[in-house]
């Protein structure tokens, strides 16, 4: 992955973008991405959209890769740690026993 | 990320969750994680922000992280080649001439 | 709904919060209600979310409506008038030959 | 409201739409408009984007309340009274002794 930030940061310098890029608009770039992902299965069927819209909902995903990766690096935060630090995190609040085939949140379990 | 993906893949089948997570789903998850992402940032200065939230931050941007990782793992979707050809494709919409400095989106350029 | 925005101002006033309230802040907290209120519907289909969840899907709508009206207020816009001409406008972008029973956006029409 | 909830269910049932409009993708469609709304704050100040999209802010918060008006009609909700029930509620989560003058979400006062 550090290779990939390297190529978005050399792609935002060339364009002097860096002024733009705090956390805070970031973030909001991040949900911007995120809802345009979505809006490939806005009034369909998850099969429908996938059916019809991969090409679309793969290059959203690089979006939203790209902010996430970008973010990490203007917060100093490790993504793969990050997740698997998050992954024993939620084996707490998502016992197997309790949430076993079921889709609440933790707080209704 | 394979590896990080076989350990999210673990823990959803531990707990029998794959029944749930079609890619529509898996996107409005996305999107969900990405706006708690943002909830860290609400009412306040970036700054502000970075130096108050920011173990809650890197937890929900671990949250965004594993749905796109599941996603693209659902989809079928190299996720990093999708990075490098989404980059060459904003190269075009974005030429440095016209967007050096700019914070317009590439249709007000 | 005048009414309900004086509610809404006297409610904020009495808290001190007006000096958050920016324009761009009450969009972020648009985003972060409509995601709370989609939240609702994560992983169950559209009738089990309506069966077991009515009564939070009416609070996140409140909280959704709260910041549209706060934002219509402190940009000066009068937003029966607003939906009154995107009306006009959306029937322009979808006539009804090409999108009667289409899920299509305008834009794939 | 009730007014123009009837012009909203009129342009909807003149291009066939109703099969499309279940409460999980209205929630959808209102989360896709309220990011909308959103990118116009994008890399901006809040000041910047005021001056130079409101006509586009204003448009894509007619977009927002036209879901909320459509998803406030199919699941039988009073939006002006559920304000008003939320105003009493968040009355009690955010007493004026402890929430004056701060941007703290209430789990943290």
């Amino acid at each position: 992955m550090n290779h990939l930030i390297q190529k978005l940061i050399e792609f935002r310098d060339q364009r002097n973008w860096k002024q733009f890029h705090n956390p805070k608009d970031l973030a909001i770039s991040l949900v911007l991405e995120a809802s345009e992902l979505l809006e490939n299965f806005q009034w369909k069927s998850s099969e429908q959209a996938v059916r019809e819209k991969s090409k679309s909902i793969e290059e959203e995903m690089a979006d939203v890769f790209t902010y996430l990766l970008l973010l990490s690096n203007e917060m100093g935060i490790d993504l793969e740690k990050a997740v698997i630090d998050k992954i024993a995190k939620n084996a707490t609040k998502y016992p197997e026993s309790k949430s076993f085939g079921s889709n609440k949140k933790y707080t209704d379990l």
